[in-house]
């Protein structure tokens, strides 16, 4: 099987070949049976099974299952791309984090590593930790470099996904003005790179393997250090014509609040993000604490830990209640580092929901009402939604 | 040429069809060039050509201009659905006001009339008042009641768009659990019933005929004696899970605020309605108002009412802003009676966005920045979007 040719299905305009549809939805996909793949492409179940049978001749196909693109609860008929056919590199160049992930195009995860940054780090700080992350994700892989498909970033600031250079200053001043793909260019050499921020990959990572699978219309809400979100409808990403699209923790509750690290005033952020719970427990405890720990504390029975992420869950209803007046979701999957609390948070979240927003749970019948799932990623998923910009086809064909 | 033909060309599931495709498309976009027909259809050109030589020679389409298929400013080759193929009306059951519509399929408005109700009245007194207005608006036309080929009602409140049933109490308590299409049927004797609530149907007519023509993302927001809006994504309305997208009325600002009347309290309709501003008025001139009095006092130059405006103008900004932190959206139109003040409103409603929304016009290049246009529609236009939601190929082809 030849990587050139995998590699050209994936990037040039070859969505009107029946084999370039099948690669393409399998490579946004993972594992699929012929009959979903018939499904997702409309194409006839004949012209799949006759583009199947080549693929699987020419080993670009397999078996999910073989050749190691292990997994469990698949269907027996499920087939993928044949991992040895690529590797894909997910980055997140998150406001304290690097993270980098090695998958191949079998949708497996073959190495997934953090580095643990101060804020306000610099571009080339950044390029060296991804070096070295990527250093160390290839090592012990029989996948050379020589296999890699392409690149994404998820970026903790607006960024143009189109162009990869950074839009206005947002959260990350350091990085201002910055070009994704000039500064991370060099490391991967010509391999292309797709860019896009780091709720924005949430998503797409929630809609490839996470709380949104099959959902074409939902909204991610995030609660962790900041409150964000994303958009998704009719299958995209909505992004805005700056980038700020789904900013739902900047929404404006009381324009003479408390000042946001925004500059506005009285912003979402400064009643429902954690940052002030965990100051409070860090005063509480007398030593310095992150977020993991007033969750772990708090789900291993101690009080305070629980209040700060009880009324967590309040303040961030309120936002969520307010996300829900606007848009009436079919779907919001509640995402970030505080969701590891399970029922502690999901419990009053929901109850705040119900009391500030307009549609009322006993109003609808079960069918019309609002469906609030956690997400199961531990983090936000940006990382993986970063491997999903690659797999989802460069962002063009279901984003 | 054939009503019954035409009947079916928009109907059936004639879309398959070239024929079927150019028919609908002129009639959900009004006059059109051949090269606009092409486009849009995605046919070639050469088939276009065909099909229109045909079209023309049955009559179904003629020259924009000739047969009475009037209008200003179009392309000397448009061609449009010939105005004797047929009728739609669109029927506004608005909270205080009825109003009814007859339009031909060239988009030409024969009729345009309302009754004026005080709130709370009965779906029995609708049905009576529509059959006074629609007998009025067929007097003296020469198209006949056999030609019409579809009605639309926009509904002050949230209904069903494929059942017609009223969902929820919402703002309209005395039509809860009422059947649209089983009310208005009996008028209409057979011809298709399609409906949707009055901002869903506001934001079709700024697609067809309004600010948005020609966007596929926007949003809609409604500044009268409530606040709303509608939310268009892809060329769809978004509609909610239980109807009640676009609500930005109901955001929850402050849970401790002044009840609002949706149960709920402080929610952004509290603070950013007319209602309180018109009452306000009435209480300085000591005489009933209506909202159209104190915009045309104001503009008259009287201070007292031009200081409500500008006021409602900066209290509007502030959740402008907040839609604008939520979507980032290429453009706004600002729709309802408070618009014909003009730059007395838009002014300190563009200064209140920008200080209440999270990406600064000066942040940003000119093409990324979010337009604020007004509506030109003297309401909101909602009755008008009940004609487009027939005209629109009753919600299949673009909703």
């Amino acid at each position: 099987m030849n990587k050139i040719e995998l590699k050209s299905l994936l990037t040039d305009g070859a969505l009107a070949t029946p084999t370039g549809r099948i690669v393409r939805t399998l490579s946004a996909r993972g594992a699929l049976s012929a009959t979903q793949i018939a499904r997702l492409t409309g194409l006839a179940k004949s012209t799949v099974s006759t583009v199947l049978t080549e693929l699987r001749r020419s080993d670009m196909v397999v078996e999910a299952g073989s050749e190691s693109a292990g997994g469990v609860g698949r269907p027996a008929t499920a087939l993928t791309l044949n991992p040895k056919a690529g590797t894909c590199i997910g980055i997140l160049i998150g406001q304290t984090e690097i993270q980098v992930i090695l998958a191949d195009v079998s949708h497996t995860v073959l190495s997934d590593r953090s580095a643990y940054l101060a804020p306000d780090y610099s571009p080339d700080t950044a390029i060296e930790y991804v070096r070295k992350l990527i250093a160390d994700a290839y090592q012990g892989q029989w996948q050379g470099r020589e296999g890699l498909l392409g690149v994404g970033i998820a970026v903790g600031g607006p960024v143009n996904p189109v162009t990869g250079k950074m839009l206005r200053a947002g959260g990350m001043p350091t990085w201002a003005g910055a070009d994704m793909r000039e500064l991370f260019g060099p490391i991967f050499d010509g391999v292309p790179i797709f860019c896009d921020n780091e709720s924005n990959c949430a998503a797409i990572a929630e809609m490839t393997w996470g709380a949104a699978q099959g959902h074409d219309d939902f909204i991610v809400y995030t609660l962790d250090l900041g409150v964000g979100g994303a958009i998704v409808s009719g299958g995209r990403v909505l992004r805005g014509i700056a980038g700020g699209a789904g900013e739902f923790g900047h929404v404006v509750l009381d324009p003479n609040g408390p000042p946001c690290r925004c500059g506005n005033r009285g912003c979402l952020d400064v009643y429902a993000s954690f940052r002030e719970p965990l100051a409070e427990s860090e005063r509480h405890f007398g030593r310095s604490m992150r977020l993991a720990d007033v969750v772990e504390l708090a789900l291993g029975g101690d009080a305070t830990c629980r209040a700060l992420i009880e009324r967590a869950g309040e303040a961030g209803g309120h936002g969520l209640g307010l996300i829900g007046s606007v848009f009436n979701p079919t779907l919001v999957v509640v995402s970030g580092r505080l969701v590891a609390a399970g029922d502690m948070l999901m419990r009053p979240l929901a109850e705040s929901f119900e009391r500030h927003t307009l549609v009322k749970h006993g109003d609808v019948p079960d069918t019309a009402r609002t469906i609030l799932s956690p997400s199961r990623f531990s983090d936000n998923g940006a990382c993986m939604g970063a491997v999903g910009l690659v797999l989802r086809h460069h962002g063009r064909l279901l984003n």
